[in-house]
Parts: structure tokens; C-alpha cells; sequence
């Protein structure tokens, strides 16, 4: 991966509470790594906490989708991968990949829209984020 | 909903800890009612966790589609409702609706696979999970 | 247990994702039933999610203490028992109970405050809270 | 703190799905942070995952007391420090205190003892797990 704005790499060790009876993952653990991951990837983009709050413009998940390829096991070390990969006007998509080395463990897409808080009103990209139209 | 046992219908009141600085049910907490109301649903197939252990087979999630429509507040009750929609025969498909009265808060998809313990080999439906084949 | 509204017993089937590779309930998993307890409790008490909103009064909890005796297994069916021990003028305590038919899992106390939000301002109980000191 | 094998220091970032609906971290959250420095602390004593397994030898929580102090809230950066305390023969004491800056934010006391699964029989701390014995 490049060091550019638009990426993240989060490593991770799987932990107990992350494991269920099977001695793996758990498949909703892998969506809060992730979320983890992309809170991250919008601090590098401008987005960070006080931002946020200070505009009262909120990233908002509308679709998630997520492919699990091979189980993590408990005490793995696993990276989790993200990246913007489209901007629209009013929505953009995030993707990520959740690995331990080599091996490809889960594929995820999210599409997110900018929305103004309290109103909920919809706020166009170039208005409410800029910094994820720049390559 | 008619009463068949391919069909589920969980009432969930949003709780603080599902809740998030947003004053809106996160959109982590949505799939782990998902998965309460998926597994009350199999165990209406049959699928209950002692038979999981006895046979050792487990129904796996391989993918999840959700579409976040209208946002879940601290204090609803909403319901999430869930049906098996499609049975392939190494794969079966269940549908899930979040709703509150009759608004639709989100809708998920999510593709199952039946897997052998410890081993991980794939097992037919007609093997299986048989109840899942029934109209 | 009587039905005072003092009381409460909430029923728990325990699910893979409060489960860990150990095959037992995760020590947190604990917590998060005896919150959902706590909060039918407060309900039954008339601090439920609105009139908590409308006044801004919210019961904070101070400290928890929880010992854990006997392990909860995948697909047991639980019963988390609460009720209201002690009300002081600005602090009550609550205790529970986790348990699989006769055998005493878990036992937990918890200490709350009221708080007036947003100031962070502490509350007398029988300001905010009087259905608390009734018997 | 010292850079002894006893104490862990481990710094998180308060996320969306820490907080709730008042926009503090909510109180089960402190204490998955607790765990994840609990297992960083356990790994530094030689009980990593890996020999957890080999051995069969797990540390088993069986009291935790927490006191919440003042609140964290979304966005901050907090810092999560631990160290073991007390040795007996079949039970030791962690302790933790959670901080902002030199802010105290909660602190926590979990006493453990080792376990020999699955036979879920009591192992000495000497026999199980003698660095946590050493200065």
C-alpha cells in the first residue's frame, strides 16, 4: 500500500471476546475492526472526531457488504486494509480487506453519504469532505 | 407473517449500549440482532445449538448485503423479521427486515454454507440441514 | 420472586457471539444482560427511555462489582434476576443474579447516582427518582 | 510506569461504537478495553495465546470491582494502564486505572485464577504460570 491519505492499514490480535465456540472470529467482530479502520481512514481525511462535531456533518453507512473467504482464529495476527475507492456526488464507497499474511480472510464494500445532524439533511461531497475528491 | 417455521419475528427495544453519540441504534448493533433472530430461526429448522454439537455441523455466514434505510432511536421497539428466501444445494440465502411499526429501518441478506467441524468440509443442505429443503 | 416493580427477571438464551473459543459465556457477555435487566428495571420504575429524555435525568452507574461462580455455556438458557436493595438520598444500589435453574452462575451489585444532563449536576433520588424509595 | 513485564500501558482512541446516546464511552466499553490490556499484560507474563492452548492452562476472571469517576467521551484519547498487584497460590489481582491525561477516569480490580481445561480443575499460580511470581 502507498502512504496516501486514502488508505489505512489497522493491524489486529484477535482476542477472546472477538472468538466465539467455534475458536474463531466472530462475523460481527470483523465489521467493528473494520469500523475501527474507517474511523481512522476519515481522521487522515480531515474527518476526525471534533470536526465532526464542530460541523455537525456525520459520515453515514447506507450499505455494507462483506464476503468471508477463510476464518480468523483466536490469537491470529490480521491486518485490516481500507481504502476510498469511489466519490460520487452524494455518496462514496470505502472497501476493505481484512488478512493475516498472505491469505485473504474477508472482502468488505461500504457506501457512505455526508448528512447534516440534527436536520439528517443530505450534504453533497465537495461541500461537507473535499478532501475525499483529491487523488 | 404467516406462522411458517422458515419464518422469525424478533421485538428488540434499543438499548443504550446499542445506541451511539448520534442518539441512533449503531449500525454494528442491527447485525447482532440479525443474528439473534437467525439463530432463533434455526432453531426452528432443527438447527438448535445440541444438535450443532452433536452433528458438528455448522451453519457458516459467507456473505452479508444490508441497506441502512431509516435510522433506529434509543427507545424504539422495532422487530427484526427473518425468513429463509432460497436453498441451493450447498447454499441457502436468509432475509431479514428491520421495521418499526411500518417503517422499514433496514433490510439484509446474508448467504449461509453448512460446514463440518473441526474439519471445515463443506456438507450438502439435503444432508445436512433437511428441514430447509420444506416448503 | 414477588412482582414488585422493584424487581425483574429477564430470560437469556446464549448466543455464539456472547460465547468464546472456550466455550463459555465471555465474562463481558454478562454485563451487557445485566445492563438490558437494569433497564427493564428502571422502566418498570418510571425511568424509561422518554422520560429520562424529557427531564435529562439519567442514572449513572458509579461502580459495579460482579463475581463470577459458575460458567454459562453456549445454548444455556439463563435468568438474570435484579432488583432494587438500598436508596440513599443521591446513591441507590441494585443486585443481580445470573442463573440455569437452581445454580447461581453470577453475582453482581451496582451502585448509580442521577445525574442531571447536560450539566453533570447530581440529583437527590427523591428529587428524580421517587418510585425508587416506595416498597 | 516502570517498562516492567507486570505493567501494560495501552492508549485507545474513543470510538463511535464506545459511546452512547448521552455521548460518553459507555460503561461495559471500559471494560473490553480492560480485557484487551488484560491479554497485552498476560502475553508480556509468557501466557500468550499459543501456550494458553498448548498448556490447556487458562486465567479465569472471577471478580471484577470498577468504579467509574468521570466520564470519557467520543474522540478522546485515553489510556488504559495495568499491572499485576497481589500473587497468592491459586488467585492474583490485576489492577487498572483508566486516564485521560492525569485525569483518573475509572479503576478497576479483577482477581483471576488458573484453570486446567477442560477438565476446569484449579491449578497453583506456581505450577501454571511462575513469571507472574517474579519482581
Amino acid at each position: 500500500m502507498s502512504d496516501s491519505k486514502k488508505e489505512i492499514a489497522l493491524p489486529i490480535w484477535v482476542m477472546y471476546y472477538d472468538s466465539d465456540a467455534a475458536g474463531v472470529m466472530h462475523n460481527i467482530a470483523y465489521l467493528r475492526h473494520i469500523e475501527t479502520a474507517r474511523t481512522l481512514l476519515a481522521k487522515n481525511l480531515g474527518m476526525d472526531f471534533r470536526t465532526v462535531a464542530e460541523t455537525g456533518i456525520h459520515a453515514a453507512v447506507v450499505r455494507t457488504e462483506i464476503d468471508y473467504i477463510a476464518p480468523a482464529l483466536l490469537g491470529d495476527e490480521i491486518v485490516v486494509r481500507g481504502r476510498v475507492t469511489e466519490v460520487g456526488r452524494v455518496r462514496f464507497w470505502v472497501e476493505f480487506e481484512v488478512v493475516r499474511g498472505e491469505t485473504l480472510l474477508a472482502r468488505c464494500r461500504q457506501s457512505l453519504v455526508l448528512v447534516q445532524m440534527p436536520e439528517g439533511r443530505p450534504v453533497r461531497v465537495e461541500k461537507g469532505f473535499p478532501a475525499l475528491l483529491l487523488q
